[in-house]
């Protein structure tokens, strides 16, 4: 699958992705209006909402754009209703052709996390049959676990031919609390490490480790392991490319959150490839902005359009000039 | 709830959890072959199977206990028809008067883990109402990203009287990859901590973040933050015991991961209180137990209750004797 990522990302020269993280106060009255008529002012209209919302921007979007990130807390909490709609995304967007990689941060140990990975990304066994609960491409992972909770899903990806983006360096202003942490030495042998004074960030250690799980599932080019490095920290971004040439870097926080793409150009290799940016709102709400607002509400999905166009010519112009 | 959950504990005497944590594997032939017959060898057979043995369970112990914990991963393996029967469960659950811990370990920034905390704590507002999507008492939550993560959390438990049990440190072998590094210094003001020769390991850091929060949250006696700790690691435990003074102990790994009852004192207070020790396997998969073999599959909802009993016995004996 890494490989139809880097195939779709070549064909259409974006590396992005569009976040679909639908929030109901993003979706025009008009729709909202439609579907709690059929509904009610139920999860299953809130659901239906979604559903229509996405549809329209999929369409709207969909030949520009290598993949797709739908963030499963957004439809989680319609309820079942809404993880129905998740699952009617993923399955739409596949039909399109896109990479479709479900920000589901999922994580837990053993038998638990082999049964995330299969939920996701593999197939799950009834009786004779193998079934596939929701058939994402790829899944966003927790590190927090170590290797117990990453070998279920390297054994699915290896598998499956399917990928994983573990968690390195999250974009939000708190995620040094822990994630910056700097570490003294190494805990399971018991050896200190030697004294050189370059103590590291615990983000580098995943880092290293993601590095390690990278290697042992290679693609052609590029491995089934990547890593999620958020754009609000472009020195860090630097850093973690070279400790994890391997791995295809997800970046979010682009727009929205602050991250420029003359600050990304350091998560890309030098072959152009070996990162995908991100943009949830800064596309899917792209109509409430000042900049599209002459689009609005009754074309919020052309408004998406015209910032999927603008967020690709950014981001080509900065990687042509770096 | 965090009430709740301690009046549940003195009036049962018993401070355990049950993980109904269901595999395919642990579901009597019978059962399945039922399932089976009615939805075919479907996702909604599967869950039809997990349903069927869960209630039997659910109405074999539900007296004799406080709390259930389901795990989530193992009704999300099995797609829609699955996390419907996640849902049942806890609705059963709830009705039986357990205090029902989604072990969801969700955790992301902003926005979206409000909508995680809406999905399991809260409410989600739809139109003019707000409805509920699915409704457990406590949920699970991933630190890695900080305070970002856990605030909207925290915001639902105020609001809605709820909980959490913070990830600290997890039961696995290689839950020290990462929670046991030692941290040299504080990352955010930039000083380093006093050369006292004590840098402290990861999850201490993040026991003292949970402490803080708890404090911030408080019902009568407990907070309404709690954590997770592995019976696996006991010295690991008495330390954090007393870092997180207010926390409620969410303890897994007894029995089947290898912890033992005389390991778990040192996870509760003097009170007698301030922590509950999970078991999974060892409960709803009891007739597999050479010890609970003569109940045969046929009675496997009795062998779960024996196996509640014992496992009362077990830490109320390891409690009278500390």
């Amino acid at each position: 699958m890494i490989q139809k990522l880097i195939e779709n990302i070549k064909k259409t020269n974006a590396p992005i992705v569009a976040g679909l993280d639908p929030m109901l106060s993003y979706i025009p009255e008009q729709i909202k209006r439609t579907a709690f008529a059929e509904y009610g002012e139920t999860l299953e209209g809130a659901a239906e909402a979604v559903w229509q919302f996405n549809k329209k921007i999929i369409d709207a979007i969909y030949d520009l754009i290598p993949a797709v990130k739908p963030q499963i807390a957004m439809y989680e909490q319609f309820g079942l209703p809404g993880l129905a709609v998740f699952k009617r995304t993923v399955d739409y967007c596949k039909e399109k052709e896109l990479v479709v990689i479900g920000d589901v941060k999922r994580g837990d140990i053993g038998s638990t996390s082999a049964a995330y990975a299969a939920a996701h990304l593999g197939r799950v066994q009834v009786g004779e049959k193998l079934l596939t609960p929701f058939g994402e491409d790829f899944a966003t992972v927790n590190p927090y676990f170590g290797i117990d909770g990453i070998k279920p899903f390297l054994d699915v990806c290896r598998e499956e031919k399917k990928g994983i983006f573990i968690l390195v360096k999250t974009s939000n202003p708190s995620s040094g609390e822990f994630q910056d942490r700097r570490i003294e030495e190494l805990p399971i042998s018991g050896q200190r490490r030697p004294a050189d004074g370059k103590d590291r960030p615990l983000y580098e250690i995943v880092g290293e480790k993601v590095a390690e799980w990278a290697e042992s599932c290679m693609g052609d080019t590029y491995s089934y392991v990547g890593a999620v490095v958020g754009a609000t920290y472009p020195e860090m971004g630097k850093v973690l490319r070279r400790i994890m040439p391997n791995s295809y870097i997800l970046v979010p926080g682009y727009g929205a959150q602050g991250g420029k793409a003359e600050d990304l150009v350091h998560y890309f290799n030098e072959d152009g490839l070996g990162a995908i940016v991100n943009s949830s709102r800064g596309i899917i709400a792209a109509y409430k902005q000042e900049k599209y607002a002459s689009f609005g509400p009754d074309h919020f999905a052309e408004a998406s359009r015209a910032a999927v166009m603008d967020m690709i010519e950014d981001i080509g112009q900065a990687l042509s000039h770096r």
